[in-house]
């Protein structure tokens, strides 16, 4: 069945293996994230959120009622989940944090150490981890892709995913969520009925996308995939080498997964830049060059950088982008 | 465009062209109704909902805390509408009428009349119609399907429709949410807003479901759709035949539409059956016979039964509900 190759898939890296039960199709890892927010959904509850983010997290939120408590992630530490910062902000309205990794838009990639720090920290709280893991085995630095799953005898997990990024079919739209609990928490709490109930009243993903997970997942040759994470190790070096020739722009850790990267933009030493945004504005208009502001993932006065893109291309974007610095540099 | 494909096939029959920014496309027909009633959920706000109906109604709008009130569909003056349990039933916070035509689950085609009239009402009422025609095209009998958008001017009316039912896709779950409203009211009350900011942060359809609408609707052969409506007619007209050798069942009008037919189940005819669902319930367990008891869309001890099957099979489902009628007739 399908949800038997899902689980499959995904126990091939866990020590618990998935049965078919613990897994939920989605119409892409967007659903998941509605599925799981509407289902933790209660007056008074609040979830914790990293900073910066995927910001449909807080739209999702914000639609059903969910207040959200921002957590920062540290540039300093390889964007690591400051958790201090988690204990001090959770209190016993809080049902869930969010953990993205590979890290989106950060490009981090956690270790084993410190997911069973934020593993360890949930269970301290006595809530829930949403693991997106979207960008799952999306990695091409030294460090590998644990999946969070491997903690959830700590506390319960959620793993959401999807074909989209690792198989480059964002449209197909095929997701999942998983529930990684083996010790029955969340059945016990009620969770994996509303989970059932979410889905029952609303849409599948296509059949005949669904009939082809089976080969899809198990027949892809690893082949296809180390020559993405070839082309995105390359891409991730261009980037981060040409940066540093860009002085209004500093990148605190080099990408290590998914598609991004973070920078952080010194104003100081630009004439006329108001702040982000105005700087990609202006970016756009002059160059052509589009570069999410960081305010749109919650980090003001940081961009994100997408290097998911022909090395000829981003050689020639990054180009632009210092010719655009050189014309708005402050005269020393 | 594929808005485009869409506004120019629902326009031939239409007296206002539809542009394409009158078009939605949403995950299947069920995408579509949950869009409009979370557009439309509000504090206090209610919505009139036929009786019977199509249950997925009740769930969304349960789920989003819009009141339902229910107005009855008339069986001895084919299912139409009781006008006069509307206008009773609405208040100053009824915010839309809900209309299935083709009917789920009655097989009611509604005339050009009954249409003027329920929009007639509908401005009367100062709401908005939900014209639910997942069905459109799908008649078989003397009256031509009507579009209720050709009201449009009337009261404003939002289509709901899908390429599941008349291609008999249901799978590849493409829909669409259309509004029909020359007088720009929806507009005028940010209606329009709330529709994309819901889509905004709701999955698509499948890309490439997307991408062969356009071949789909242009390039289907109306020897397709005929053949489908003589199989039904050919349906229609067993199912309905067979029942009135079937003396525990009645069927108040003929089906001229969609897939379905609701008939009245006479209890007092039948010896040791409770309700409509424990018909069904031994019905199953003793005939290996699936039919919907009415209850499930609103209406106790009726039975919907469904023709959109081979003839053989109908016929042979129809021998077996009337040899467990046989089997379970109240002695004389």
């Amino acid at each position: 069945s399908l949800k038997r190759a899902v689980a499959e898939y995904l126990s091939q890296d866990l020590p618990n293996k998935l049965s078919p039960d613990d897994v939920y199709l989605t119409i892409g890892c967007t659903q998941a994230i509605e599925v799981i927010l509407n289902v933790l959904a209660r007056p008074n509850a609040n979830i914790l959120l990293p900073r910066p983010g995927f910001p449909y997290y807080e739209a999702r939120a914000v639609f059903c009622n969910l207040e959200m408590r921002h957590f920062d992630l540290l540039p300093e530490s390889e964007w690591e989940v400051d958790l201090n910062a988690v204990e001090s902000l959770a209190d016993e309205n809080t049902v869930a944090i969010v953990i993205i990794n590979p890290g989106n838009p950060c490009g981090n990639v956690y270790t084993y150490h410190h997911l069973k720090g934020v593993a360890e920290m949930a269970r301290k709280l006595g809530i829930l981890v949403i693991a997106d893991e979207v960008y799952d085995h999306l990695t091409f630095g030294s460090k590998p892709f644990v999946p969070m799953g491997i903690f959830g005898s700590i506390a319960p997990v959620v793993t959401l995913g999807s074909i989209s990024k690792r198989w480059i079919v964002p449209g197909w739209r095929l997701g999942w969520l998983v529930t990684n609990d083996p010790n029955g928490i969340l059945k016990k709490h009620g969770v994996i009925d509303s989970i059932t109930g979410f889905l029952n009243i609303s849409s599948d993903p296509a059949t005949f996308i669904q009939g082809a997970i089976p080969q899809i997942i198990q027949n892809t040759k690893d082949d296809f995939f180390s020559k993405i994470a070839n082309m995105l190790r390359e891409t991730a070096d261009i980037c981060y080498d040409r940066i540093k020739d860009i002085p209004c722009i500093t990148c605190p850790s080099k990408p290590q997964g998914s598609m991004f990267v973070m920078v952080k933009l010194h104003l100081n030493l630009l004439a006329d830049i108001e702040d982000d945004l105005d700087f990609c504005l202006k970016l756009a208009k002059e160059e052509s060059l589009i570069i999410l502001p960081g305010i749109a993932v919650g980090l003001k006065n940081w961009l994100r950088i997408t290097f998911a893109c022909e090395p000829s291309s981003l050689e020639d974007g990054l180009k632009r982008l210092n010719a655009f610095y050189q014309r708005h540099a402050k005269k020393q």
